[in-house]
């Protein structure tokens, strides 16, 4: 941490509501000294978040802290892994004491409900953003790798995508809901989105290669069939919606939200026809909806879609930022 | 990786020249996968560098890939840890492929040199900065800590500090060395600081407590008494000073820098009297001078320096930014 003004900035973070084991040294040192569990492989991910590119610039600083930590593990999750440290580098333009207090809050609420611990980090001055390093374990050889789908396994999502950008779009006055409990409803998935932990545990033996929904499923599938060298049908009929965006969207525009929103961080996983039913028994205890929305092809069909059945072609016309916005 | 345009950003730096078997997964999923070695404590640490605050903002692509990666490797070195990982979170104003190349080319080139692999980060366009997460290795319970300092051991920095501080005011036109080689000698030093990794491994079992000179000489050996709850006594005529500096620079100036200039990336270090022998063995070996330059003292007697065996206090009026400069 810094010296002179910044220095205030340190006690917000060096206060440790949960301590690990696996920490020998948290922050105070030149480095944190951390021992990951015999017969655990580490998982990493770093993440970066942008004022007015991964965040809306009003945030609210407990919201702000809230989803720069989901969004993260939300990683974790789409390995199978257990959250476990937090490093976070945070760059601010001033010293806003009422800001730092709700940040840190909602920050250490959420640390602390995964039993997580913040190891180090970093404080400077500059325009609003942070880098956020997250680690966790996962059993060796059990990790959840997005190359193991295999032609013939079938595509599920968690939850229902789309509802994100739905959120985002009522919070920039581009959609009304009227009915107050859908519009929180949608603008909370938005601005607290779940990671799905729990069910990426729950499918280490399972699925053969899982991702989140942090671009929009298209793109992000789309990663999965790359790493996997595999082509894919979408059945557009299958896709889950919400009853708020069912009631409150147009079919076309839910369908592009769907597909192409991004920021749901569900996730979507390819099940060999074998686990099915251990999949169903596995996901049914956690009462989040899961859906089978398609199946892995042979690289040479591509990315196809149907509708009742029948090939379709989408019109994205209309739609020019659909799988081109940075992450 | 972003899609779009700042896609082209990541074919710079998904090149694997260090190909680490305790590396399963590098860049390219969720997250990395990994695995630390039996009977050894995984290593982190975070830092954040700022255009204008941390580097100079025309400082050369080359000179910022090598400084990026040693002022964080020199913070494993503080812990006596062996380098292993490297996260790299990148936020650039504009996809310059020229600067892409140079900075990444110098990068992966002091990667090679520490064996190290960069397994995963980020690119988000804004003002230039980015975070480094670094993560290396140090067998269970060797680790250089900041808190072992006891009462009576002596106080050791590696190398020449105030050589870095010399190098920045050249850079910055205040000062001024007629003699090339000198001249480039000290830029160097600003520029091009050397990580002490070899000499902080020497150090594991010799030390008892260890820092890196990233804030001044003053500041960060104040960081070793306040978590070992000791004072000091340093003696101002035993700080060694480099001949481009006793050469070119006034004394008063010269001890500032020593005392107060920050940037150094030399070891701080305390050694019980029993292993004084031990440690002119130990780094010897390595062709970089260490000196004693005090002794640790019980808290209640503060900071104090001395100079021929009397007490003096120095005059640090003029110096407004002693210890106060923002990491």
């Amino acid at each position: 941490m810094a010296c002179g003004e910044f220095s205030l900035i340190g006690r917000y973070f060096d206060r440790v509501r949960t301590s690990r084991r696996d920490v020998e040294t948290g922050i105070g040192d030149d480095c944190a000294l951390l021992t990951v569990p015999e017969k655990q492989v580490l998982a990493i991910s770093t993440d970066t978040l942008v004022s007015g590119t991964h965040f809306l610039p009003d945030i609210s600083p407990r919201d702000l802290g809230y989803k720069a930590l989901a969004v993260n593990v939300s990683d974790l999750a789409a390995m199978g892994a257990d959250p476990a440290w937090l490093t976070l580098a945070l760059t601010l333009p001033e010293v806003d004491e009422d800001w730092l207090e709700a940040f840190s809050d909602s920050l250490f609420e959420q640390l602390n409900y995964y039993d997580m611990q913040l190891i180090g980090g970093d404080t400077t001055r500059g325009p609003l953003s942070m880098t956020l390093g997250i680690h966790g374990f996962v059993p060796a050889g059990r990790a959840l790798k997005r190359s193991g789908a295999k032609p013939g396994d079938w595509i599920y999502v968690t939850g229902t995508p789309g509802d994100s950008a739905a959120g985002l779009a009522i919070l920039q006055n581009r959609l009304t809901v009227s009915n107050p409990a859908q519009a929180d409803y949608l603008v909370q998935r938005h601005l607290r989105p779940t990671p799905r932990v729990l069910q990426g545990q729950a499918l280490r033996d399972l699925a053969s290669s899982a991702i989140d929904l942090s671009d929009g499923l298209v793109s992000d599938l789309g990663h999965i069939l790359k790493a996997s060298g595999c082509g894919a049908r979408i059945d557009l009929d299958a896709l889950p919606y919400s009853d708020a965006v069912k009631e409150n969207v147009e079919p076309e525009q839910a369908l592009h939200w769907a597909l192409g929103g991004g920021e749901d961080y569900e996730l979507c996983f390819t099940v060999p026809e074998r686990n099915r039913g251990a999949l169903d028994v596995a996901l049914g205890y956690h009462g989040v909806p899961f859906t089978c929305i398609g199946q892995v092809m042979v690289a040479s069909e591509g990315l196809r879609y149907t509708c009742q059945g029948e090939a379709v072609t989408p019109d994205w016309k209309g739609y020019d930022h659909f799988d081109t916005h940075e992450k």
